[in-house]
Parts: C-alpha cells; sequence; structure tokens
C-alpha cells in the first residue's frame, strides 16, 4: 500500500464540494486552509465570468484541475443532439477563458434510447467537438459513471467502456476521470487504471466514499473514510500508471452540507491525510 | 425480437411484490387472477411452516419457483460465518419441506471486508452448504446483484462473477438466477447468459423495471415498460440459451404497495404481455 498523502500539495475541491459557498468565498476558503487544487463547475459563472473566475483563483494561488461539466450528448432528435454539441462546445471555450487543463464529460444517457444507441452517440458528441477542444487546447475527460445512472446520466458505466471511445477516437485530447465512488465496485477496476496509464489517457481522479446505507441515489456521499471504499489503494493503482495530477475531492451530500462549511473543509484535509 | 408471451402459463409472481397482502391472501389473489408460479419469501413462514405453505399452494394450482432468501455469507468473525452457513441450511430445509427446487442467493458483503475478501466468503459458504442442497434436492440460484448493493448486499455484481464461482464449484446444484433489474446496465449481458445457458446454470429469470428517476436505491422498482430495462430483449437471450422456466415479476415499490393490490395484479398481467 502507498504510503498517506504527505501534504495539501495535491488535495484539490470540487466547488460543489462545498455548495453553500459562492464560488468567490469557496475560492478564499480553500486557499485559507492551504489547499492548492479547485475544480470549477459552471455555475460558479452565474456570478463571474470564466476569465474573471480564472483570474480570482489564480490571485489566491490556487490552480484549476477541471472544469464541470460537459457531456449529455445522447438525444432522441437530431435537434437535442445539436444543442448538446453547442452547449460542450460553450463548456470548452469557457473551460478555455477559465485557464482549465480540461473538461469533465458527465457523457449522458438518453431513457428512450438503448444503451449501445446512447454510447454510439456519445462518441459521436465526442467526436464533434474534438476539433474545437483541440484548437482550444482544452482536453476532453470522460467520466465512467457508477451504474446506478446509466438510465438517465450516463451509458458509460466502466472504465472499460470509456477505455474503448477513446481507442476510438485516438486523440490525446480524450482521456479518462476516474472517480473511485463510481468504480470501485468494479473487479476489473485495477486493470483498466493501468490499461489506461499506459495508453495516455488517465486525466483526473475523484475521491469521496460510499456510505452504508446510502440513502439517496444522488446526494449522498461521504467523506474519505466514512464508507467501504479502498481509497487508497486504488490511488496507489493510479499513481503506479503514472498519474501525478490532483486527488480532487467531489462530495455531493445533503447531510454535510446542511453542516458548518469551514469546519467541513477542516474535516476533509483530516481525512484526506488519514484515508486518501 | 421474441413475440411477446401469449398467455400466463409462465408468469410468477414474488410474494414481496404484494406485499401488503398475507401469504394466504396472494395464494388465492395469484391463483384466481390466472398465475401458475409463486416464488415464495421466508417472511410468509411467519403464518404457517414451509410444508402448510407448500400444501396452500398446490391446492390452489401454483408451483412454487424458488424460495427467496438465503445467502449474507460474508461476515467479518468466524462466527458470524458458522451463523450465516446454519441459517442458509434452514433455509435449505425450508425449501424442501415447501417443496421449492431451489434458493435463490442474495449473497452479501460485509462493508468492513473487501469485496474480494467477500467473494472468497460467499464462495466458501455455497460450498459449505452445498452437500446439504444436494442431499435435500434443492438448488442454490446464486442472484448478481446491481453494484450499488455491492458495499452491503452482495459482493456478487455481475453474471460473470456468478459464473466464476459455478465454475469453481461445479456442482449441477448450483446456477445463477438473472434479474434484469440488477444486470441491464452490464454491456457483457448477452453473452453471460448465452454462456450460462451452454453451462447449464440458469436457473431463474427475474423482472421488472428501472424507473427514472428512481429515488430509493431499494423500494423504487417498477412494473414491466415503466422504464428503460429491453425486458423482453432479455428475456430473448435466456430463452434462445434454453431456459424454459418462470418469468418472476419480482418488485419491490412502497408506491406500488400503498395501491389497491388488486388492481396492481391485473395490471401486472397488462404490463407482462405488454412488455415482458
Amino acid at each position: 500500500m502507498i504510503p498517506p498523502p504527505r501534504d495539501f500539495s495535491r488535495l484539490c475541491l470540487h466547488t460543489m464540494t462545498t455548495r453553500p459557498w459562492t464560488f468567490a468565498e469557496a475560492v478564499r476558503r480553500y486557499a485559507g486552509a492551504g489547499i492548492k487544487g479547485i475544480t470549477v463547475w459552471r455555475s460558479a459563472f452565474a456570478d463571474c465570468s470564466p476569465a474573471a473566475a480564472g483570474e480570482l483563483v489564480r490571485s489566491h494561488g490556487l490552480s484549476v484541475a477541471s472544469l464541470c461539466r460537459g457531456g449529455f450528448f445522447p438525444a432522441d432528435s437530431a435537434d437535442g443532439r445539436a444543442r448538446a454539441i453547442d452547449d460542450n462546445r460553450r463548456c470548452i471555450d469557457e473551460a478555455a477563458e477559465l485557464g482549465a487543463p480540461q473538461v469533465v464529460l458527465v457523457c449522458g444517457s438518453a431513457p428512450g434510447l438503448s444503451l449501445e444507441e446512447s454510447r454510439v452517440q456519445i462518441a459521436g458528441g465526442i467526436a464533434a467537438v474534438l476539433p474545437h477542444a483541440a484548437a482550444a487546447g482544452v482536453r476532453l475527460a470522460i467520466e465512467p459513471l457508477h451504474p446506478m445512472y446509466a438510465a438517465d446520466r450516463s451509458a458509460i458505466n466502466t472504465m472499460g467502456q470509456a477505455r474503448a471511445i477513446c481507442s476510438q477516437l485516438k486523440s490525446p485530447w480524450v482521456g479518462i476521470a476516474v472517480d473511485v465512488y463510481h468504480t470501485w465496485w468494479d473487479d476489473r477496476l485495477e486493470e483498466e487504471i493501468r490499461a489506461s496509464g499506459r495508453e495516455g489517457t488517465l486525466f483526473a481522479f475523484h475521491i469521496s466514499d460510499w456510505r452504508t446505507p446510502t440513502t439517496d441515489l444522488l446526494e449522498d456521499r461521504g467523506v474519505m473514510g466514512e464508507g467501504c471504499i479502498p481509497i487508497r489503494r486504488i490511488r496507489g493503482w493510479v499513481e503506479e500508471s503514472g498519474f501525478s495530477g490532483f486527488n480532487e475531492v467531489e462530495i455531493f451530500s445533503r447531510r454535510l452540507w446542511a453542516t458548518d462549511q469551514a469546519r467541513y473543509l477542516e474535516d476533509i484535509k483530516s481525512a484526506y491525510l488519514a484515508h486518501a
């Protein structure tokens, strides 16, 4: 087993993790807590432009890990698919203005389509925006989502399916965001992570924990150590595969959002050292 | 695509599907509705002995498809594992007394153990009760559960993992219960079903539907046609693989349990013809 993180130099928070805070407050608080990375959710741009958001982040000594999120490509009409492609081009533009090296893709799934058809549309959608991403210098990180989201959020539910799209598109601008919450159950996870590392597609690494019982499909994630995910073991596979980016804490939790966020931030830091 | 069911000769209901009914009322109502199969949950034995339950079922012209459920083998202590094995032997005895040809195994998962360790304990637990099952003439049907239950209900989350245990134990008394709710998302499902058919391990087939959104991890299943699962397509794979048993309707739904169960039963019959 790899050792615990020595410090917070690779710790990154998703702004959604501390949702009650405005974007500006999150930036200030993260920087004050000695955190070095931030993954910005697009909701931040309700308050300020992507360029201004990037300025704010950098002026606080933070680096942007990713912009969350693009994707949602499948639709049951050509119009719907075209709108999704337009929105993804806008998301790529926002990432470039923000100064984010990559966009995380929650690929989408249309309940009226088969998973196979959704996957074809996802690959087609990514292919359609890929020239735009390359021109903007923004990478696209496909995030496999847990199978419990297969019906409506992503038809890409395993690293294997994400790797298949990467292989099909063969571009240095397309890779994978590995999230332990979505992938921990997969008995092929280790081999898939190692293969992704060899293929140069390990773009991002997200951490949180799976609580027992989990009472909500979307907003009941746990802080590292609150659940059963072997986070450190998976981080070991990721780092042994050559990944040297941020460990991004992405927790959606109504329970934790209802608590004092400053205290919660300190709990996250402790949990990071103890369990990540 | 295979044609719709022609009649109700292969329709089976799990007693949990109409949970508000007592076991005796469920038997009477199913028989009155022209249904031929029943899968009995062990809670029925609070009211009557397994032998009496079997008598009641047969006197109404119903056949028992399965007894639900054994399993829950993994535990973090030797005592816990021994208790699980004892309970599974009792369950097998109950199945024999009831006249059920098989017990469905929800294999279990202990949050304190790795999934790999839980799987080892599951295989060990099944091996431990296998002689008892063979002597009783009761088959054991491993039910792969959706990955959202990996933490606490089953470390067996794919047909592939279930097949691996079948291959390891190599016994005509160990096979698989395929439930579309648990397995529909798996891109290997068709090949796994066909392989299981070749190996003679397709023991049971459960149907229901996946609703969007799903609001509860346990008790928000849908009637066939209410969701996105390609039930008929999967039934086609199962039947083409040689399975000729019951199509077992297993729906847990607080929403539907709150409705008039007689009307609900008729809705299930219509949905079965239209979507199964």
